[in-house]
């Protein structure tokens, strides 16, 4: 009944619920002149959006070319174009929290619920985010979303505890290891010996590339869903969570490691072995070079800021070290997410960490769903209905069989500690959730032409898949041990 | 000597101090690198930024032409613009930050800072934020300090109690009306009577026009820059202190319906008793029914929201309405931040306001100071220093007309409450600083073509300065009456 401040009697429970109703009423009415407002808004702008357009070039271009284009008329369309960007920003925040809501309601997290608001709000069903590359507001939902993962792995590097993730040791780091060869050697296998993709690449990219591409898509276990299911399930504190939170840590600096190797080859070189060796030595060297320089400049320089005091200067400060990691990673040919989670680590050592990781938390929730909810958007959904003329069956064969490898191949690294005393079901099945890390590589892949919107599709597919199968199976193998119960308490508001 | 945790005895003072100059030495070193690196980056890509550009087309239009345009190599253009981007934004926010603190140091309010950090990076100094209204990335800027701006007035409408308001009573209501009157009489009339510009005004843009708009740009007082001044005084309990909030409080209601009549301006309608009295009752009404629906619908609404669990949401949902609130008052052709300060007042009324008020800034934090800067961005500082070739003894002659305007208009609404006993002069000299409303007059003036450079830069000059001289003169007034100390004590850090 909310927090009334009125304090009314116990006994006027038929004016509450007269109350209640009437509240009811006036949320769906708000809800719907909403909708009915931004899709009428969007009308006009929108008539080019659709995801089966052909591909319009990168903003970059669109800049030379309108160099030389007449004026119109300044100010009007400018406006315009502003209240069409907060719109859009507004539907997807919105959109990705109700669904986020949503998901977690029935007991999954709420990352999927962004994921699926996205692909409504998206090129195949509403139109209303865009998503065609030539389109400048596709380009500055873009780059909002660009700073959403960049703070989001800010946040997974100052939750990250250089120590504690040597001390748990072998056994995470076996798990983390297998977990990354595994399901890579599978994916690519399957890809490079079964193409089912049937030589239907984009132009000029070779099978081996797209079958490493695939492989590596297929490594990385998102720390940050793991977490949150473990948590969840009020489970934190056994030891297969300690394993499963290493080993998925471990396994996430593998897949950043990859993800460099994985930007190399979308940005088109070639795969040798020398090239491979030199991207993974600079992918490596940043993360180490930053985090050693990082420790050493980074207390001193946090403390300088710890004495300024001007408002909001610590928070600013710390937001801007992230996103300068980030652009100096992406300029040093590394990926920008192993500047940030650099970052997030070198921070996690100053004095001013805890102030940091409050206050950077509100920026996160902002700029976080953003990305979420634009990878959904990117999904043709039309490629799974049956019902529409762009169905295609391959791509819920593929999505199928990359979902299998994925889940076979972590299920496996569970166990290979055969030593440990644990129940290595619960590991395998913890380590099986598929996130942001694959994610951002499917992203990367087609934005750099390397995956057609089938193949991401499918990807997209294993990666909600995984990350949904996993709440109710671990849920299922801690209660059978008697150790659970379901559903769990409320998660925690706001 | 920041928090160290290892706590080592007093008399170890000569390693600290060789510590210490270690650490600036440090400090020294990493800005230097970075302001090198920015400065190198940028280089290839800003080549046709400048301000003296021809001007280009908006991005919409860019958007047109680029979809004839060829395509060219996407991810690695995008991956670079993301960097780009990155940078700017780490410059904006990090010279923002650093040059508010200079002026805190020296007992200035730091939006002085960020303006004045906001003209060296500008381009017309630096040219690191890109300014041309063709480049998607000045566009992209624009947004982002869209963005700020409506979360800034969105935190002074949280911070607006109506009934308070209502309760200051006359005295408030008078000084504000003659502060808004004079000043704008005495612009207005300058302007069409000397017309400074001597004739050279934008094309198709009437004398009689910018009269009102100059004019208009006098009246508002910065209710956040006086407040902050009068907090630093610790002066905020005086009786003078809460009569200048509450004049500078209907002030600023009054300086928003004149935005919307100015917004109409810039848009190109014709001014005549007609348009005028629409635009009036738009602008009121909009605010006025915003605030009676909101107040209807607001605490329904946001004790739902309440009850939801979901990371984040009571914020995204507060900067969602905002943002909604900013976008539908742009597309009723009134002002957008007349919409984020309604949606600030609707907020403050409901019982999450105190969780949204602490939850919300620190995304203020991050988007405000890039309004500031951006609009510091804009100003063509050679039209005032002697030794360019873009050197006009008229902006500083206009200029300091305007500031004598600006202050001798406020100054005298401080004596129009004689009947009342308290200190004229104080009142009249807390109403001198202008800001955030005045700049954002200025900035779609120029964006709208109806201000020339030289007309905005004067403006600016007018904004800046009166902004510079309220603090040094209330504090030789209050200390005058022996009722302040100066320095105050420390401004209370992050």
């Amino acid at each position: 009944m909310g927090h009334s401040p009125s304090g009314e009697p116990m006994r006027q429970g038929g004016r509450l619920a007269r109350r209640a109703r009437r509240r009811r009423l006036l949320l769906w009415a708000v809800a719907g002149i909403f909708l009915v407002g931004i899709s009428g808004y969007r009308a006009p702008a929108s008539e080019g959006l659709r995801v089966s357009d052909p591909v319009a070039p990168v903003a970059q271009n669109a800049a030379e070319q309108a160099a030389a284009a007449p004026q119109s008329g300044g100010q009007e369309s400018g406006a315009h174009t502003t209240a069409r960007f907060l719109l859009i920003i507004v539907a997807i925040l919105m959109v990705g929290k109700f669904s986020g809501e949503l998901a977690e309601r029935i007991g999954q997290p709420a990352v999927l619920g962004e994921l699926l608001g996205g692909v409504i709000l998206g090129g195949s069903v509403l139109g209303i985010v865009p998503t065609a590359p030539g389109d400048p507001m596709a380009e500055m939902v873009h780059l909002l979303a660009e700073i959403g993962v960049v703070i989001l792995l800010f946040e997974v590097g100052l939750e990250t505890d250089l120590k504690e993730m040597f001390r748990v040791g072998k056994a995470a780091a076996v798990v983390a290891g297998i977990g990354v060869l595994v399901p890579f050697l599978l994916g690519a296998g399957y890809w490079y010996f079964a193409d089912p993709d049937l030589g239907a690449h984009p132009e000029g990219v070779s099978l081996t590339k797209i079958a490493l591409f695939v492989g590596a898509t297929l490594t990385a276990t998102s720390v940050g869903i793991t977490a949150r299911v473990l948590s969840d399930l009020d489970q934190m504190r056994t030891r297969e969570a300690r394993t499963i939170i290493g080993a998925a840590v471990i396994d996430d600096v593998l897949g950043l490691v990859m993800l460099a190797l994985v930007v190399g080859l979308a940005a088109g070189t070639d795969v040798t072995v020398g090239t491979v060796t030199w991207t993974l030595v600079k992918a490596i060297g940043f993360l180490v070079l930053a985090v050693i320089i990082g420790n050493f400049i980074g207390p001193h320089l946090f403390d300088f800021v710890d004495r300024l005091r001007v408002r909001g200067v610590l928070l600013v400060s710390a937001f801007c070290f992230a996103l300068l990691l980030a652009a100096l990673a992406d300029i040093s040919d590394s990926a920008m997410i192993i500047g940030s989670f650099a970052a997030g680590i070198i921070l996690s050592s100053t004095n001013q960490f805890d102030l940091v990781d409050e206050r950077i938390e509100p920026v996160a929730d902002v700029f976080t769903p953003i990305f979420f909810v634009s990878v959904g958007a990117a999904v043709n959904v039309r490629l799974v209905l049956p019902w529409t003329d762009e169905f295609n069956t391959g791509v819920l064969v593929i999505g199928g069989v990359l979902t299998a490898v994925a889940v076979a191949g972590k299920v496996v690294s569970g166990f290979s500690v055969p030593w440990e005393k644990m129940n290595s079901l619960a590991i395998g099945v913890g380590m099986i959730p598929r996130g942001e890390v694959g994610l951002i590589f499917a992203d990367i892949g087609r934005r750099g032409g390397l995956l057609s919107d089938a193949v991401f599709s499918a990807i997209l597919i294993m990666v909600m898949v995984s990350t949904f199968i996993t709440p109710p199976l671990l849920t299922w193998i801690f209660r059978r041990d008697g150790r659970s119960e379901w559903p769990p308490g409320p998660i925690g508001g706001c």
